[in-house]
């Protein structure tokens, strides 16, 4: 089961399943009804109308007030490329942060924005949490989570890079694409090893598997559980294994024109295009 | 003029205009009304019903999906305390992420969460942009800016510390309180210097100036601007100045049982009580 946000006539958000052949969608809930209770909805069949995928806009099916917490250094071969070479791996994960807006589905395109020679690529898993954690334990937080989507976390590395702290160059507008949410039922255990690969205009970039994690998802949970309690409908995305493009020599960044793809076991292919700054100005 | 944000009897979030005597509110729109036309909402009578403060539930007059930009070291003595001491001042002003549900308002109990010692004050005055801004100057940025609050950005210092991002400790469950919002025409300039005060049971612990601050309010915005579009209702907290409590020789953290207030000129003050653990815990 693939799991969308739709938005029909302009409407409110809703959640559906998409169905196989990408057609059509099935309706599951608002989306507020539905984080209000991900696992009892993912249990039963569509109770909503099916509407051709042509007459809908996809949209991430994510509450506007979700975290989108972000772990910065889960691979071992990340940690030691670019600006980290040479430094101890931190003790705990090192989180950052996204904002929703930031947020949108593949074949959006991403524009580079002003003053950047170009955009990062970051392909990893993110995970969709369905029940509140406070002071959990990891194996009570990893129950909660619900589903897993492919998540491209494009990078501004000039803006990241200005200050100690990241979150100016993490939050690019749609600078954050999401696949369809895969039900945690249908991915299983991310210790297996889902591969992950991440390709530029065909050629393979990244190509790691989720295994080689420091840091697993219900470890990371349960620690952000004991300073603020998640919520149902928060994200936490695990990490890129290494190959970003700011680290290698000559750097490669994506410009416009450029195609970028994060493929991941079980959770299927992400694909946005890029763009130039124009597109998010004013009248664009 | 006090803009809060209220619900009636559990209903959706809606504006208000506070009376002076704080009995009454005047309902001026809907959360999402408000925000796509604030400065033309600000400048008319409130239109909706009067109602008395006791029969509302006080709440941020945020968007969910608001970003809640904050900027860490904004003043020249708090960036010479603490961890940050002996270092350059950076060259940017170093930008970090709270989340909406990191917010709260005046009156509602702080938890200490597990793990910390305390909780560490941070008095400041926060902006919220009342216009979409995409590569503006520092003036077009400065005139988006609708209202200011006074806002107590409450943090876990250990949680802060763990690794070299501060999210973690900047997002504890109602960490951050902010009071109504007072429209910018009747704030002025903060560079003409708002008084800022933060009092630990009465006891004057951080007292500054907003005509202190290394960045203003248009210039970070503008940078911002320049990697992604801010959105009518986003913030901007300015950064606290000196005399946080974990630099302190012995530290002072805040305890459950303490009171906190922030005031500041023009902005009113901002007043909470810290509580235990328990009270985040489930059942609580």
């Amino acid at each position: 089961m693939r799991i969308v946000g739709i938005r029909r006539n302009g409407g409110p958000v809703e959640v559906a399943s998409l169905s196989p052949d990408g057609t059509e969608v099935a309706v599951l809930a608002p989306l507020e009804d539905f984080w209000a209770d991900a696992r009892g909805r993912l249990s039963r069949e569509p109770a909503g109308e099916t509407v051709a995928a042509t007459a809908v806009t996809f949209v991430p099916p994510v509450l506007p007030g979700a975290r989108v917490i972000c772990i910065g250094l889960n691979y071992l071969k990340h940690a030691a490329e670019g600006s980290f070479a040479g430094k101890d791996l931190p003790p705990y994960p090192t989180l950052f942060a996204r904002w929703t807006q930031s947020l949108t589905v593949g074949g959006a395109p991403v524009p580079v924005p002003s003053g950047e020679d170009g955009l990062d690529w970051e392909g990893e898993v993110v995970a969709y949490v369905g029940a509140p954690l406070a002071d959990a334990g990891p194996e009570q937080a990893l129950d909660a989570v619900v589903g897993y989507s492919a998540f491209n976390d494009i990078t501004s590395r000039r803006a990241q890079k200005l200050t100690s702290q990241w979150i100016l160059g993490k939050n690019g507008d749609h600078s954050g694409p999401l696949g369809p949410m895969v039900p945690a039922a249908e991915v299983g255990d991310l210790r297996d090893g889902l591969r992950v690969r991440t390709r530029v205009n065909g050629e393979v970039v990244q190509d790691g598997s989720t295994d080689e994690m420091v840091y697993t998802v219900g470890d990371t949970l349960s620690l952000i559980s004991r300073t603020f309690t998640v919520r149902p409908g928060d994200l936490l995305a695990t990490g890129t294994p290494a190959g970003v493009g700011y680290a290698r020599t000559p750097p490669w960044l994506l410009q416009p024109g450029d195609v970028v793809e994060v493929e991941i076991d079980r959770l299927g292919t992400l694909r946005n295009p890029i763009v130039g700054n124009d597109a998010r100005l004013p009248g664009a």
